[in-house]
């Protein structure tokens, strides 16, 4: 698939509005994936209110496509409304534990995917936002959250109002396996990332950054341990809040 | 796109096989999803050995797939290459904790919903098996998955031999909500599940099972508290196995 193949993230975006209804039937089809026991564990908020985007902002540490999309929209797994039709039907739902996150955490995600290439086929340029689950605690109170239900991904959409440079991605037989997994030699992890660290604009990154390797802006700047570990212990209390800790 | 509105899983295959070529192709341009970081942390352990399926069907409930597709993809959330590679520049690596384990879950999810578009595209059929969290401790010893890899998604792919019925889904007002979640009214609830709960291979379903309810089937018979509280379990002692706890 040609928009597949040719796909790069849009991070700036034209005055076009996506028209609601186009959202909708873009959406109607993404929920056409695969979902565990036909459950649909999911729910998606639109935002389009100006006011809202600037709240939503902090909590994806202020990337400007938050309030310059004109769509966001953030993907949530979702046991609440399961959960309340078991109630009124004399059924007991057992939903408020560990596995029950990840079920609908998986749902939300697959569906998530899915309307990422529908918006993309249909001409449309997204964003992929990874910081839904560093600050989930402000997106629950923004989007008014109930038990059950935790943000897993957001997305920015719009027309795309740049044509960027595709990123790079790893040799393919450094990620498929045949039969069993086979660890990495050193050798072979060299192989791996040698066009990575080749490179001119991750030659110029590791000068402008002062590292001495790229590994280092990831676990130096970028992805730093510290930070990990305080956003695990925040999303697990998050898990908790919305009541996924039985 | 008609691929993706016209979808349905389909659990019966034809005996043709799918050409590695054909499969690395599609999985080289699922690849192209988004990425946290561009750290693809995601490995695809490809099972075509008939001895290898056998082996692996117990840890799916011995669901008839597994040993009748000619291909059996688990995709993996996969911090090990990523972090050799820093420990190969110098660079210490921070990913053996929550964050990271859900951040390449993540990223192990998009690619496995993107091939899964792809493929039926192509004209493949696809099912999607949940199990795979549910008994990863057997999966990762089958598949020899070390340290920071842990399996999140199945996926057996073949030629189709079926078309069944489209299996019906919730109306989007269920699903979408404008700027703030608003949570569901018993009418709502009522109402969104109306649709479901009137299908007669529903009613069928409810009469066989002997339940007085469709939703007690899923609390009493498929997704019970009491499984799920124990998967759950499994599940944080996996993360844990798989060095992801600290």
């Amino acid at each position: 698939m040609e928009s597949i193949k040719n796909r790069r993230t849009i991070r700036k975006y034209t005055q076009e509005d996506v028209p609601a209804e186009l959202l909708n039937e873009l959406l109607e089809e993404a929920f056409r994936a695969s979902t565990m026991g036909n459950m649909q564990l999911y729910s998606v908020v639109v935002t389009r209110d100006a006011k809202m985007k600037e709240r939503l902002a902090p909590a994806h540490f202020n990337q400007p496509m938050v309030t310059s999309a004109p769509v966001v929209l953030t993907f949530c797994a979702d046991f609440n409304r399961f959960s309340k039709w078991c109630e009124q039907r004399k059924a007991e739902p057992g939903y408020n534990n560990f596995i029950s996150f990840l079920n609908a955490a998986t749902d939300a995600l697959l569906v998530t995917q899915n309307f990422c290439t529908l918006a993309e086929e249909k001409g449309l340029g997204i964003c992929y936002l990874g910081t839904t689950i560093y600050n989930p605690d402000q997106i629950i109170d923004l989007l008014k959250l109930p038990k059950l239900v935790v943000p897993v991904a957001t997305i920015t959409v719009g027309y795309p109002d740049e044509c960027p440079a595709q990123p790079d991605r790893l040799p393919i037989r450094g990620i498929i396996h045949e039969e069993q997994y086979h660890d990495y030699t050193p050798a072979e992890i060299d192989d791996i990332y040698a066009y990575k660290e080749s490179l001119p604009e991750n030659k110029h990154f590791v000068e402008i950054n002062h590292t001495e390797t790229l590994a280092q802006i990831f676990t130096d700047i970028r992805y730093k341990k510290s930070d990990n570990e305080y956003m695990s212990e925040g999303l697990k209390k998050v898990l908790k809040r919305q009541g996924f800790d039985d």
